[in-house]
């Protein structure tokens, strides 16, 4: 099979006039004659021209939608428009039949809801074709981006024991016998007798063995699975999502969000380059989907313009507090437009309230610091004022929160006392503790929801669309 | 703390006589004088020249193993042994302190088994530096590959509703009550009221939903955790480890075998060119080892020849039916020193056999290809003898399968009648059958365990070393 030519590298060949086999599948077939051929290297198809007149009738029958294909034949400059080359056929092979009236995938338009219940051919289809090479792109420029800064990629566990974090929302992983649990004599659950000699569950963070990673190697980042048994039903949740957290020692808070608004930036220059291509098909497609819209609510900006946008512009950065009285301020808080009304320092902060800084207010990118301590989690530096943590929050437009990190509490008394305070037992996390106990220093992370990030740079508006096989309540199919 | 430099970046420095600032946690204190720096950076410590007479008494008791310093001072050429440069320190600030009393790393040799109880700590050695280094470049460089040969990283789901392929080694996963379980009507646990609206597990392996991705892009990978329910406790088994599952559209066998031995070569490879001090460290550290067994079980080769060895020679290729006659006529089976003797076709290969052909016969990395189909899984092409099918394993010294792959069936008839045969729900898979309904094609893929590839390039001996938090029977500790 190893003299096929693929067709992104077909498209950028020289010459003319050589023989070429391509393989992949037919996306139309018309007048007998014009074969668009994909194979999911580019979004562009190849076509082929078929010489209907000397071909086998029975063949020519069996080129239909979502065939798999084998074409020989000569590379030629396409006299239509919208391609560059053709291939005049001098040999087909149909390597896979397609029943036309059996396949679900027409030549037409299908609406996402229904390619989302065949996730499994949804590849297919340009937009999906698009949005996968994009998040191909997007991943592989995160560990470039880290490797270029000598970060050493941290794979942290997935199953684990301690549910410091997951505050009830952490599904449970087992090898019970659940129609049959062992019971211990006092009538609980014998989690003695499970796999691992105690309860455990899947990870909702990589965050805190990570940190134990960077008080040896100094930079480490993970990027892997993560999961929320969260009954969420939004377009911007998911059960199991792909989370990048970086953690640095010897970082402070600014270097923090340098490093995060420096990963946003070459992440998605590096897709604006690799796939100028999809993003372009991407672009389009918003824009069709926007004309649907009225007027005033359509995009002010492009999905291009907007990637771009992002690229040229400083993130805005501004504290909790500067923000709160942005937001008091605003015309939406004083006419009671928004939903939960600013009011008071300590609020938190709603989508309505971070779209306005973004979208409306700023109109860029913001990266908020300073929260209150009481909406931020436990292992956020304690600013001196006892009442805010050097937490950071960025929020991107359309998106919200994308990003979201701190400064860590790296002194051991405050910690153990803010650990006290929200009820979160020391014991289980003796071996966190000891990384200040021992070589304790100023050290810094965040977390990256990586499919908020591919939602960004496709434009797309559902987070089930932006990952192969979206898990959600009552979800989890193929 | 952004005017820092890491010791590595230092060690290259083409100045002297320059300030720089280091931060870092001691590894030793010597004559009140010398602080070895180590910032994970690289293996190599900086060694600091405390000026002791001018320093605060109180400051240099608190320069102990593990603590956290920050380091100022002028860069010049080292006058001792075995080191470049040297720091002259004008400024040395403790970020955080630690009790020499408790700290548990002392600097002496400590056992692996010792440092496992404390794997929160153990980044912090040369030998666990070294490995997580190389395993880093390792993970790099299979992205690396991929992308410079247009394959697309795809995340296939972690939480599966699908068991085909666990065979009751896979992890539950679920979000009711355990203590409350649902029942319906006829006392059923009931599923539907689960987080997904059924029972749910985790993934053993990712092929089959990066079959589907394959078909539409041609070129898919995967790299992501994977779970065995298995109770084995041995140097070679993990309950969670990290699998590259790379599929191809348009590839047969030997297309596959030719993937597979670049990869590995690729990777290992890329580590020699990318951590050269680490595998130099973890080749000592393998030949002192070594020193300590008798003279007939050391290792002909040394870690980096090995690596070398394997670089510079080709793959041996040959087929199950091969491997059992060289097997049956060898030493040990005519000798009765198997435990498994060899006495007719269809045998599964034991681990000393597997060692037998690679260690002893070919003295090189094996493929061993058309195994009988009743030891392999139902998604491989069947031959046309009835008897084998097209799978392939990668057998490597010391490590035994380290690849397992195979073409993939793509006949549909032939792929449910071997379903029917092995008791595997067609209905369960109506998505990975439609693949076959609708434009299949030859296609085949492989799965490569990355913890054994890390074990074989670090020449470590026990996988729990070679990840960072590892995951087996009555452990899930940090």
């Amino acid at each position: 099979m190893s003299k096929r030519i693929k067709v992104k590298a077909l498209l950028e060949s020289t010459q003319t006039n050589i023989e070429v086999t391509v393989m992949g599948w037919v996306r139309t077939f018309r007048n007998n004659q014009f074969i668009a051929l994909n194979d999911g290297s580019t979004n562009s198809n190849i076509q082929i021209v078929v010489d209907f007149e000397n071909t086998d009738p029975t063949l020519l029958r069996r080129i239909t939608t979502g065939a798999a294909l084998s074409v020989t034949g000569t590379l030629v400059e396409s006299l239509g428009k919208g391609q560059k080359f053709d291939i005049k056929a001098t040999a087909i092979e149909v390597l896979g039949d397609s029943d036309p009236e059996k396949y679900p995938l027409q030549p037409k338009k299908h609406s996402l809801e229904f390619l989302r219940e065949i996730a499994h051919l949804r590849f297919r289809t340009n937009t999906f074709g698009a949005i996968f090479r994009v998040r191909n792109s997007l991943a592989f420029a995160v560990h470039k981006f880290f490797q270029e800064r000598s970060f050493v990629y941290l794979h942290t566990p997935v199953i684990t024991a301690s549910d410091a974090e997951g505050a009830g929302e952490a599904f449970k992983v087992t090898n019970l016998d659940l129609d049959r649990l062992p019971r211990t004599d006092d009538g609980q659950i014998d989690y003695k007798q499970d796999f691992f000699g105690k309860a455990t569950n899947l990870t909702v963070s990589g965050q805190l063995e990570g940190e134990l990673g960077a008080m040896a190697l100094s930079d480490i980042y993970t990027f892997g699975p993560t999961f929320r048994a969260e009954n969420s039903n939004t377009t911007r949740h998911l059960a199991e999502f792909w989370m990048i957290e970086p953690e640095m020692a010897f970082y402070d808070l600014e270097d923090n969000m340098d490093l995060a608004e420096a990963l946003l930036k070459y992440t998605i220059s590096y897709a604006l380059e690799h796939n100028a291509e999809d993003i372009e098909f991407l672009t389009q497609r918003l824009a069709d989907e926007d004309k649907q819209k009225p007027q005033n609510e359509r995009s002010e900006m492009s999905l291009l313009e907007k990637l771009q946008f992002c690229l040229d512009n400083d993130f805005q950065r501004l504290t909790y507090t500067e923000a709160i009285d942005i937001l008091k301020d605003s015309t939406p808080n004083k006419k009671k437009k928004f939903q939960y009304l600013i009011e008071e320092w300590g609020a938190d902060l709603q989508s309505e309230h971070e779209r306005y800084l973004v979208e409306k207010h700023f109109k860029k990118p913001v990266i908020l610091t300073d929260y209150p301590k009481e909406i931020k989690a436990f292992y956020m530096r304690q600013n001196d004022d006892g009442k805010t943590v050097r937490a950071m929050d960025i929020l991107f437009p359309g998106i919200g929160e994308i990003v979201g990190g701190s400064q860590r509490e790296e002194r051991l008394e405050k910690l153990e006392q803010r650990m006290g305070e929200m009820g979160i037992p020391t014991e289980e996390l003796w071996w966190y503790l000891d990384t200040r106990r021992f070589g304790a220093c100023p050290h810094a992370g965040f977390g990256l929801g990586f499919e908020r990030l591919v939602l960004f740079v496709t434009g797309m508006g559902n987070i089930r669309d932006v990952i192969p096989f979206p898990r959600f309540p009552k979800n989890a199919e193929f």
